[in-house]
């Protein structure tokens, strides 16, 4: 039952470093604070290293990437590496720039990650671009969907076992695997896709769970990946005549604030390939 | 009757590459959504130019500019005019600095924008400063009201001919012209001056307009103009008592999520000089 | 009766220029409208001198300082120090970070402060770094409750009179203090404290109230807090069951927004110590 994993998040209330962008940065914040994270932001590489330090965890999101910002995530992944905390890269827009494909190559590269968090383009980008993970075939399919969905845990699978890291896809259907097991989830509603962020709240959130829960990486991260669909599930239930997308990132933030134990492990649909 | 341009934009869903304030960005990434395009934003350098090219159309706004910001709006800039994508420029807060003025009026001078949105005083800043400009008579009223109508449909043409450039001036009443016709729009409620961003907001939702609508411009950026007031209109008349302006922005995005073809020809109260 | 200090705002329409944090940035100009002022956002070295010369104010506020917003604080800051308008610094992150800490001692140090708006941790390192607060007795409790309210007024006091500067310490109990008189101040929720950025919110509010309130700076910046608690009370009893920190975000700047100068005085929970 994944419930027990946001209770561990709310006992311990991980502080979780963000070099994030600034456009979805407030709802990360946000989101965080309401399953029992706290957040801080930081991005300056004179900064990092001591933020980083009195964190227990560093999620690294390309969405606005500079020249600043990527040396900050550079100088923040190596002391989190040194301090042993685990970093989630959300590989935003990899395969839209040459700058974001090689950015994300190189932090995949250069860091030990403990999850990487994408969409199936995002990571298809990363299994072709980073030479960790020749030979992967990344020749599936551009959605994950009932029909694809073999090949898409099979490739999922590949990848998280050559970059040795948790590997979550999010979509339609959500893949996370460890390369050994993979979670088949299907909370979540289309809706969120019309919403800016919901990918980066989750990779903000995902972050807490795994740091909240060292000894279950996997479970915590598929976790998180089920309170945000379940919460886009609750917020759908809430919505009135005429709310539309911004009221909707209200409600999903406002479920997540209220998601127990017990409510995601009766509403968490997942099952593990 | 404009609500066939809103629908063009549901159908086409045109990717809007932003580059703008971090003040505002996140409500300029939902009304985007909200009115059926994609936004990115980027504004490094050496990411903009991929960015802009797989887009459709560029948002320039300078309402948070710094040096690298402004280095990437003109590398952006002309990837856009190379490409022939439509480019917005939002010059928020020329006349407040020197650097403001300068960078709007070069934007101006050195690429080919498709439309320039402001408020009269920034669009008066354009109208002196620029080379491009020279005669135009920038010394109408601070402010379009009933009893000034005259002379700024009158300046907006004029500015818009020798800038070569759609111009939307907004405010109690908004004008959009091509210098040769004049749209002259009455939605829209005062309270949304009370909101920060609904101009940069209605930019963003203006270029995916512009970018969907690749035959009409003019017609497309006035229909842009009339769904931002009327879903100000419709968002005002769901306020409960205790609402106020953080509720109204949502209410505001939600209307423009809702808004159809029909609502908008309905509802789009304007004239035409 | 402290409700004067917001029909002033309302009346003088304040513009603030604010150097502030990325992550709560628009939270902070909204309320800033809400209250009654103006916000204005810019950061670029080139651009700062200009735009601080228009406002009444400045926020400086260092959540997620960079090199470049760095000089851009000292730069506005030597300009509105020539003007002879009021600063107001929220040191965020103080204590966190050696850059934090520096950078906030040095602004300290070189710029005269109208204000110093901290939790009580982040004054604490103020008072420890900061030469000109040589003295200072800085070993209070962590957190201001009723058992260690008569040593952290003593504190507060002390640290305002060597910074020549209002200190405003925020938490479960307020306190705001030209080093003669402290307002002790018990409005708010501690539901406040799941939203991102409340702290930056007063801090730009209080800025405007401060602009609006030469003759009484305490007085205003006493009413700042008290109108943040306020609106947090008054935003929570508007909440629906389901509600949770990202509604709870809206509905307090709303409350903020409908504030009145007899809404305020009545609710005022304060006393002067």
């Amino acid at each position: 039952m994944l419930g027990r994993y946001i209770t561990a998040v709310r006992t311990a209330g991980p502080l979780v470093h963000n070099i994030t962008n600034y456009v979805t940065v407030n709802d990360v914040a946000n989101v965080i604070l309401a399953c029992g994270g706290s957040p801080i932001m930081s991005d300056e590489p004179e900064d990092v290293t001591d933020i980083t330090s009195i964190c227990g965890g560093l999620n690294l999101n390309i969405g606005t990437l500079n020249q600043r910002s990527i040396e900050g995530m550079f100088r923040a992944g190596k002391q989190a590496n040194a301090l042993k905390h685990p970093i989630l890269l959300d590989p935003v827009g990899a395969g839209a720039s040459r700058l974001r494909t090689e950015t994300a190559v190189r932090l995949m590269d250069e860091l030990d990650l403990s999850v990487i968090r994408g969409n199936i383009s995002e990571i298809k980008t990363l299994a072709l671009g980073s030479g960790t993970t020749k030979g992967v075939d990344a020749d599936v399919a551009d959605a994950v969907t009932e029909e694809t969905l073999q090949e898409a845990v099979a490739f999922a699978k590949t990848f998280a076992r050559q970059a040795d890291s948790i590997v979550a896809i999010t979509g339609a259907i959500d893949l996370v695997t460890d390369g050994a097991r993979c979670y088949v989830i299907r909370n979540g509603r289309p809706e969120m896709g019309r919403i800016t962020g919901t990918g980066c709240q989750l990779s903000g959130m995902m972050t807490a769970f795994v740091v909240a829960n060292p000894e279950h990486k996997l479970e915590a991260a598929a976790a998180a990946v089920c309170t945000m669909g379940l919460a886009g599930e609750i917020g759908w239930s809430r919505m009135q005549k005429g709310d539309g997308n911004s009221t909707y990132r209200n409600r999903i933030i406002d479920a997540v604030y209220h998601m127990d134990e017990k409510t995601l492990s009766k509403g968490a649909n997942y099952e593990v390939r």
